[in-house]
């Protein structure tokens, strides 16, 4: 029965996303969610390659058809009564740091439409099968993980395109702890405070260490830990931040 | 130069939008925003009678046309340098009190195109006639003032439609406030916590005593209060509660 | 019957307290309590020449007997059945601003020991004559008042000190408003963000423009505005700091 | 010089201190600290048996010299170089949950002297060895770990007696994780929001299932995965709770 249990991840691209895709690929079939294949091909090849087992589909979380489409081709691949033993949510939208005036109307849609929708969609989408996943008696409780960041707690000057959908998400995953920990799905919400050391970053902290920035396969060990914890002791909230970090 | 400056109250009904309509209009002119000719005309009415000055705009705030039809309607009202002495943001969306899987997309859709993106375009619609309330020396610090909620800073079981939206707008109040604040306009937000005392409440707490419930008129002197505060001692977040309620 | 009601003000001296015992000696006698009869004597000369009526006490808050003394003043001069409008809690210990292994234990004992414990036990002290005032019907309901700091909710490196005593004392007003507004008694808490205008200030932010500092008169006017909120409407908390403040 | 390494567990009794202390055992000689040597004099003969070792010492944490003496036995122990890999802060005062009028000062003293006073001579005592463990290339970094309850974060009627002191010590776990993570010490927080599954609460939650309380061997895991984070990723704090409380 375990084999029908999948790990669902969104938003994989070349920092946290894949680090956890990678980790829970070790112990599940991961199904790859990113609008675009170039974010998820060569991470599938990756974890297939390496023995694991890896799908991506390519879908927009703000769009609840693009979301239907996902599912149907899920349980294509793996069953109708596919269950989840865990699904992460780690996508994340466009926004502008800038004086609020300037920022296009466009720019927040753009952001709400993933951070707030698109958590709320994916948790609609995949919760009945993080459910299915309990009654399969999974190893571990099914998790339903989202990734936060400073914003998700502090909203700074000039950075309301961000934070609006991020404090959405932090306040679906704290309701939706309190309605589905008792049905037997831990949901837990990661705040990351810091610079994640990925490509596009690489020049960022320069001469301040190499222990400067967040280590995304260390972010993928701490969802990891979440994922183990048993029914008696839930987190739903962690923060991470490297040690030298000001905050 | 006083005379250009208006307060515009956003979401006013029964309740809460007209108590503070009522009281801002012994100051300023006040402009009435609601979806529904109904829920300002007899307000209107009453205050033009009581020798205020009130105009009405049929107005979706979760709508950048419908604002924008909104600000001209007032500047071919007040002229083109109109300024504002306060804007008050006190409109709410539909939510469902229900199980998290029974929630319709397009209620969470409505509820944060109210919280989040209404209280968004309000804010940029606005917040240039603010600035203009502050180059016109106005007596008291222009205001932008959010009505929140407990599930502003809570976000209880079955209550993900209404707090995501809360939470996205509390977090657009403290970037506004400290984005704004060097600029002279006060951005304030206060959490509503308890039943409101209106007539859609009238049967509620029945037996808790008369004073069980918020008095509307109150929280409006309460953000009249907020309104005079001078540069030197702004507050940004009030809480407001019946002093018999449980919290 | 009014007559009987006082106000009772501890840590007054040049800032704050002062500004809070001139306005609420307006409406009520106040007592002025202070470990030095220097903080109160020139204090209690000037609103008793201006009409008012105030007396000092030489108390140490943190001295449950030296409290115990201060009621017996406080009874012999108004009679047993004294009761209060107000109590407001003004006092801070010692702190040092220094790296944590260099300050000497006695400073932390200092500075719990008013900011804690001197806010128990002055709480303990005059709740009776608050819980008095309600049985006497105040006009307003009678208020517990605590004076919090940025430290009250965020505790900087270097800071322990100072924020230990201060997030007691929060814990202190959030338990007591629980417990005491059902009773009648309203307690607040005011987070002064922000450098305040004093003698001992003078000489800081120079050149930040007139409004960088916050007022003690305008926080002694939030005070007052507390005090007169009506049982449907209180507030537990208020934040207050000058419009250009960073926070 | 790895041997060199110790932990040092305050607060050791039939629940989370003892399980901590085994758990930490498997990977250093640990310090066991209670005030009566019958809450640690099994616990150090269990872990010495095992293979493990310990030493018991009796000590009272809100007594600076108790704790000098505590170091000065450690010193004889295990050479005046001893570094610690691990501190942990599990004791907790005396309390009553009654009406705030009724409780002798006494309690609040008591209270406050274990988890605001004992918190921060605990950590002046200890810090130095945890540097020390920095200077000593630990393997993981030396982690400083406080364990706190709900009534850290909410401070309810009648709780006051136990919030203030855990509110202050939730501070004091804030202000060092700032001061010593950048140089390297990992400071950490854990909310504790239930019952703990421990002799003195078998009663307790009967028919709520067997998943109904924390288990301690469980939070002690949940230490050891804080004290094993990597200095690019340190979380400050957590909270854990069982699936099905309400919180």
């Amino acid at each position: 029965m375990a084999s029908k249990l999948i790990a669902i991840v969104a938003g994989v691209g070349a920092g946290t996303g894949a680090a956890v895709a990678r980790k829970f690929a070790k112990a599940y079939p991961v199904v790859l969610l990113a609008r675009k294949p170039e974010s998820f091909e060569s991470l599938a090849n990756e974890i297939n390659s390496a023995g694991g087992k890896a799908i991506g589909i390519s879908t927009d979380v703000s769009d609840a058809s693009s979301l239907k489409n996902a599912v149907e081709t899920i349980k294509k691949e793996f069953g109708n009564d596919v269950g989840a033993a865990a699904a992460i949510f780690n996508a994340s939208g466009p926004f502008l740091r800038k004086p609020f005036l300037e920022i296009p109307p466009e720019v927040f849609a753009a952001s709400l439409g993933v951070s707030a929708t698109g958590g709320i969609l994916f948790s609609q989408t995949f919760l009945p099968l993080l459910l299915n996943g309990v009654k399969q008696k999974s190893e571990h409780p099914p998790s339903l993980i989202f990734t936060g960041a400073t914003a998700s707690v502090k909203s700074n000057a000039q950075m309301a395109s961000f934070s609006t959908g991020k404090w959405a998400l932090r306040a679906l995953s704290q309701s939706l702890a309190r309605e589905f920990g008792p049905q037997g799905v831990h949901v837990a919400h990661a705040i990351i405070d810091g610079v994640i050391d990925i490509p596009r970053t690489k020049e960022w902290l320069q001469g301040a260490g190499p222990e400067a920035k967040l280590s995304p396969d260390v972010i993928a060990n701490d969802y990891w830990w979440l994922h183990t914890q048993p029914k008696t002791n839930f987190t739903w909230e962690i923060d991470l931040r490297p040690a030298i970090e000001k905050w």
